[in-house]
C-alpha cells in the first residue's frame, strides 16, 4: 500500500497555492476579504482510528474534536463542520448522530452540510471538514520556530495511550484514561490565547517527538527535548510508572491533542504549559534525559502507513 | 442499512444554523465579512459511485467535477479543494494523483489540504471538500422558484446513463458517452452567468425528475415537466431511441451535472438552455408528454440507499 508520505509528496508537486502551506501544516489558510479562513479535513477509518466495536458516540466525538484541535492550534474560532458519512447499521448511525449533536453543542459549532454514501465494503470511514476564522494574524504555522525559543506543551501526555491500552484489555471503558482516548478535548480557548505569542504551534495528534520533529523540519531548525520534563498525569504514572521508558512512550504516542508550541523565553504564557525542550541550531530532533543524551527511538510517533 | 433520508432527517434536527440551509441544498453558505463562502463536501465510494476496475484518473476527475458542479449551481468562483483519501495500491494511487493534478489544472483550482488514511477494508471511499466565493448575492438556492417561472436545463440529459451502460457492457471506454459518465463537466461559467437571474438553481446529479422535485419541495410549489422537451443528444438518440421511454430514462438517471434552474418567462438567458417545464401552484412533480398526462415513474432518480 502507498504510504502517507509517498502520496503527500505526489500531491505536494502541484499543491503550490500559498493557502495550502506546502501541505506541511494541518490546515489551509485562505484569505477571504479581511478575514483568514482556517479549514481542515480529517478522516477516521474503522480498524485504523476506531475499533469496530467502538461506541458510535465516541467516534462522533473524536471525529469532531480531532478536527477542532487543528483549528485550536491555529488560534481559530470554529464556525462549523461538514460531515462525510458512510451509512451503516441503523442503531449505530442513530447513536452516531446523537453523539454528533452532543459534541457540536459542547463546542458551540454548527453542522453545515456534507454527504452520505452507502457502504459496499466491510469497513467504514468518515470524514469531517472543519472551518474557522483566525483570531490572530499571522496565523501560527509549524514553520516559525526560532533558535533560542522554548518548546512547550499544554496538559499531560500519555493518557490517551493508557486509555487505549485499558480499553484494548477490556478494562475501564468509562474511566478518565479511557475518556482521554475516546473523547479528547480540543483546546480552543488555549489556542486563541496562545496564538499572539507563539512562533510555531500545532496539536499533538501523532506523538510529541514526531510532531516536534515536524516543527523542526518546517522551521529549518533543531529541537532538543528533555524527556525528564515530559508532563505525565498522576493517573498515567500510577498505571505505568515514572520511568524514562514510560516517558518515552508517552512522548511517542498520539491522540493527546494537547498544543505543542514554541515561544521566546521571555514570553509570559497566558495558559499553563510545560517547557519540554528548546529550539537549537541545526536540524531534526535531539533527545536528552536531564543531563544525559538519549538515543531517538526507532519510531517517533504514529505514522499513517 | 440506514437510508440517506433517515440519517439526514436525524441531522436536520440540530443543523439549525442558517448557513446549513436546512440541509436542503447541496452547499452551505457562510458569511465571512463582505463575502459569501460556498462550501460543499461530496464522497465517492467504491462499488457505489465507481467500479473497482475504474480508471483512477476518472475517479479523481469525477470527484472534483461533481463537487465543483455544486459550486457552479450557486454561481460560485471556486477557490480550492481539500481531499480525504484512503490509501491503496501504489500504482492506482499514483494514477489518481496524476488525474487530480489534471482536473485541478483544468478548472484552475488549488489543492489546499486534506487527509489520508490507511484502508483496512475491502472497499475504498474518497471525500472532497470544495470551497468557492459567491459571484452574486443572494446565492441561488433550491427554494426560490415562483409560480409562473419556467424550468430550464442546460445541455443534454442521458449521455452519462448511456456511457455507464456502454462501459458496463465492455464497450467504448473512451467514446464521448463514456466520457460523459467518467469525466463530467462542472458548468462553472454558466452558473455564474445564470446566478443573477434564476429564482432557484441546482445541478442534476441524481436525475432531472428527482432534482426538480427537490426544487418543488424546497420552494413549496409544484413543477410540471414536459417529457417531450427533455433535451437528448444525437448520440444518446442513436444509442437508444427518441421514444417517451428513452426520454423518461434520461430524465430519471443522474450523473449529467447539467444545471437545472427556474427563471421568470421574461428573463433573457445568457447561456443556452432548454425549457423543460414550468412552476405551478400546488406541490410536487407532475409529468406530461406534449398534451398527454404521464404517470410518475416509481423511482424519480438515483436515491442513495
Amino acid at each position: 500500500m502507498t504510504t502517507e508520505s509517498t502520496f503527500i509528496n505526489l500531491l505536494r508537486g502541484f499543491a503550490t497555492d500559498p493557502a495550502a502551506r506546502g501541505l506541511l501544516d494541518d490546515v489551509a489558510v485562505i484569505e477571504v476579504g479581511d478575514a483568514a479562513l482556517i479549514i481542515t479535513h480529517d478522516m477516521m477509518a474503522e480498524g485504523v482510528h476506531f475499533r469496530s466495536n467502538a461506541n458510535p458516540e465516541d467516534v462522533a466525538w473524536k471525529l469532531v474534536a480531532s478536527n477542532l484541535s487543528d483549528l485550536a492550534a491555529k488560534g481559530a474560532e470554529p464556525v462549523g463542520v461538514l460531515l462525510g458519512f458512510m451509512l451503516g447499521d441503523d442503531a449505530w448511525d442513530r447513536a452516531f448522530a446523537a453523539g454528533l449533536k452532543k459534541v457540536l453543542a459542547h463546542y458551540h459549532v454548527a453542522l453545515l452540510g456534507g454527504d452520505t454514501v452507502a457502504n459496499r465494503g466491510d469497513k467504514r470511514a468518515f470524514g469531517l471538514t472543519a472551518l474557522g476564522i483566525a483570531s490572530h494574524r499571522p496565523v501560527p504555522s509549524r514553520g516559525g520556530a526560532q533558535v533560542g525559543d522554548i518548546l512547550y506543551v499544554t496538559g499531560t501526555l500519555g493518557d490517551a495511550l493508557a486509555g487505549f491500552e485499558l480499553i484494548d484489555a477490556g478494562f475501564d471503558e468509562v474511566g478518565p484514561l479511557a475518556d482521554a482516548f475516546n473523547r479528547p478535548m480540543a483546546r480552543l480557548a488555549d489556542g486563541r490565547a496562545l496564538a499572539p505569542l507563539v512562533t510555531a504551534m500545532m496539536d499533538v495528534s501523532d506523538g510529541l517527538l514526531l510532531d516536534a520533529e515536524r516543527i523542526a523540519t518546517a522551521s529549518q531548525i533543531g529541537i532538543e527535548i528533555d524527556l525528564s520534563c515530559v508532563p505525565l498525569s498522576p493517573l498515567y504514572v500510577s498505571y505505568r510508572s515514572d520511568s524514562r521508558e514510560s516517558r518515552m512512550q508517552a512522548a511517542s504516542w498520539g491522540d493527546d491533542y494537547q498544543l505543542l508550541f514554541t515561544a521566546p523565553p521571555e514570553a509570559a504564557l497566558p495558559v499553563p504549559a510545560t517547557a519540554v525542550g528548546r529550539v537549537i541550531d541545526g536540524g531534526g530532533l535531539t533527545l536528552k534525559d536531564g543531563a544525559n543524551p538519549v538515543k531517538l527511538p526507532p519510531t517517533l510517533g504514529y505514522l499513517h502507513q
